[in-house]
């Protein structure tokens, strides 16, 4: 069958073969089928989806283009995590000591950020001497030693991927659940654990705005998963609203920091205790979410959380001082309180503005090649529902350029609603997708 | 707004600007867009169509995509014809003879051939002599002294259809009633005319199957007409069954020949004397369709079609004496009739099977690039409805090649559905779309 065809046969929303979904997808990755079929193709995918059976021969294709993780070395059931993205969302960072600390092996390849801030890469390299590009040789051993470290997600991986996600990227086929599916499992998959824990961010400041989208990327990413033999389960997540305190990058640092010392953001731990519980299930350390959750408040109670970060710093060759000692870490020049303009209830806030303003001031890259400024950014202490007085400080900005922090100052306030009458917070977590379907959390 | 902006927009359904349609027309005709946005972009038309505004926007960027051309020192209400293609449809060759004796100015531009049967242009080929290449003055001045000429159509209108189509082709995004529309009508507006007569076919033998998908595209390419100023009327027609008797090229002169003669196919008559009645009207030559009837029969009953017709020839360089002497076209080395199988009526035609068929027999090329045998070619004597007895003669077929003409005999029969009782012929004559609206006519 031709490429038109294929293609013709998606519009017409008919079913593909296998062979016919690697023929696209080998054919492109290797240069035979040009950008402009795959984009009517990808088009078409936009308008008519593809079916489970199709989605998960779609992955498999694209993990086959190229190479895979083998990490059979490792001891264990080993289980990986991967949020859809969010605004302070500082959860790798604690989660992967606390899971490593409980004895699951804990090997977390992560991206680097484009948009509002950087990625878990970027914000590492705020540590001094942390080393992100590390060897799969090198990565076995630290986990089989201390069974956890994050490292910098291999170039080699799904070359499909890299090539389609490029073409989205320019042809308005980005927002397609299939192709985001298949796009982040397929990385996922190559990398070669044996569980994935997904955290999907749904609200203002996530890619999926609203609860339906959420569920549906969920299901998909849940099913190619299974459909692949790695267990899988996705949780839905709050994203109105920043979920820690901190935006940017070294402060990022500083609140994982926290979190692991038992303080920092409520919503930002509760997070963490969540997927963190289901890390230790799904690694064969506990049974039920409750242990689970257990076993996390007691890592991090006992200490031997923020002990297992310090191996971790120390493993990849980061000084592990800044835990103690976060002036150790990159720091802006300017630091100004945000005041608040007026009496009353946090109503709503602008978390996707909040990520540009950090992003403004230099904390994220609109384009790849853009060096990021790691010591800028934002922090608040409130959240929805909070009750604020006129004149009290609700946050700071960190800023390198007086001007951007005076343009900072002015914007910021436009992003949160303060009103008269009591308001609630949003819930945090709004449902879980596993193999046994979808549960409820709120 | 950028390209991909404007590829969302539309995804979305959004109505586009004046402004973004002309930069993706322009844009791409310059090759500041690439093909891949494009095909991306074509898509999403495929998927979400464009308004009556939008789609006369579309059509005349196209239209200022190149050169149009001049018809103003041709005297009179000039009129074109375009007819959206099918089997045996011999209707542009006698009808322009017919409509310039009448003295309305029938300025024909023409294609050639891609698929079943040669184009026009392709047809008159046979005729020995005959030039199709001519220059825009030349045809001026053909037209000014004997009210009717049939030329190649410049390479030169519309570059943005030329490129956009050929984009099409090869991304399965043909079949938009939209892109057919413009497509085919930037091409009529371009060549100048003041009024456009449309035949879309409709049925098994032509492009569009269904009568809602016929009378879609008749009315966008109706709408198109009136907003840009060309008074354009369009007919559906039926293409259930060959509309002559004759699928070739040589074979299809002949019958045109007849039907100047007053004789050949009584459907292929009918089509011709309605568009030509309609081209009378629109060319101011008469005021009711009526009327235009009682001139296209006169004009063939007192052979002042039919010598206009030598006129046109000589005028073009070709041999009018093959009206007299058909034995002066090209000849088939073979033909031999085709025998009914069995006794009973006509109930189904294939009529693209038949054209096929004439392809098979080397009537109609596949690419540009291949010769078409002008010679060869498939004739029938029987239409839908017909009664025919077993060893009766129903047809002939005209080949070059002892093997295909075979094979064409043992494939024939299948082509044709013959039953016990009586049938009836389909409608011929479906709608008439105007800017007054739609007329039913069956």
């Amino acid at each position: 069958m031709s490429i038109v065809d294929i293609i013709e046969k998606k519009k017409y929303g008919n079913h593909l073969t296998e062979e016919e979904i690697k023929n696209i997808v080998f054919g492109y990755t290797d240069g035979k089928i040009p950008d402009y079929q795959m984009s009517a193709f990808l088009m078409a995918v936009w308008f008519k989806g593809m079916d489970e059976n199709e989605l998960a021969i779609f992955t498999k294709a694209m993990i086959d283009s190229g190479k895979t993780i083998d990490l059979s070395r490792i001891e264990g059931i080993k289980v990986d995590k991967h949020s859809s993205g969010g605004v302070a969302d500082t959860v790798t960072i604690p989660l992967i000591p606390i899971v490593a600390s409980l004895g699951v092996p804990a090997c977390k390849m992560s991206g680097r950020g484009l948009g509002h801030t950087g990625g878990t890469i970027d914000k590492l390299e705020s540590i001094p001497g942390f080393r992100t590009e590390i060897s799969i040789e090198e990565f076995v051993n630290i986990v089989n030693r201390i069974k956890g470290a994050i490292i910098s997600q291999s170039n080699e991986l799904v070359p499909a991927d890299k090539k389609i996600y490029a073409l989205r990227d320019v042809t308005s086929t980005v927002d397609s659940i299939p192709l985001i599916a298949s796009s982040i499992m397929s990385k996922k998959i190559a990398a070669g654990t044996d569980a994935i824990v997904l955290d999907v961010k749904v609200g203002n400041g996530a890619f999926m705005q609203d609860l339906d989208s959420a569920l549906k990327l969920a299901t998909a990413m849940v099913n190619i998963g299974q459909s692949l033999n790695r267990n899988t389960v996705a949780y839905i997540t709050d994203m109105n609203q920043p979920l820690g305190n901190a935006i940017g990058n070294s402060i990022e640092i500083i609140e994982a920091i926290d979190i692991l010392k038992g303080n920092g953001s409520q919503r930002l731990f509760e997070v963490i205790e969540t997927l963190g519980a289901e890390m230790l299930r799904l690694g064969g350390v506990v049974d039920t979410m409750e242990e689970g959750k257990a076993l996390v408040k007691k890592a991090i109670k006992d200490g031997s959380a923020l002990k297992k970060f310090e191996e971790i710093i120390e493993a990849q060759g980061g000084n592990k001082e800044i835990i103690y000692n976060t002036s150790l870490l990159p720091q802006a020049k300017f630091k100004k309180d945000v005041i608040a303009a007026q009496s009353g209830y946090i109503n709503r806030i602008d978390a996707k503005g909040l990520g540009k303003l950090a992003q403004f001031l230099g904390a994220g890259r609109e384009r790849k090649d853009e060096v990021i400024d790691l010591s800028v950014g934002l922090f608040f202490n409130k959240k929805i529902g909070d009750k604020v007085e006129k004149g009290e400080p609700i946050g700071t900005i960190l800023a390198n350029d007086a001007t951007k922090l005076e343009e900072a100052l002015n914007r910021v306030m436009k992003l949160f609603e303060v009103v008269e009458t009591p308001t609630s917070p949003p819930p945090l977590i709004y449902y879980r997708v596993s193999k046994e379907g979808v549960q409820k959390l709120f």
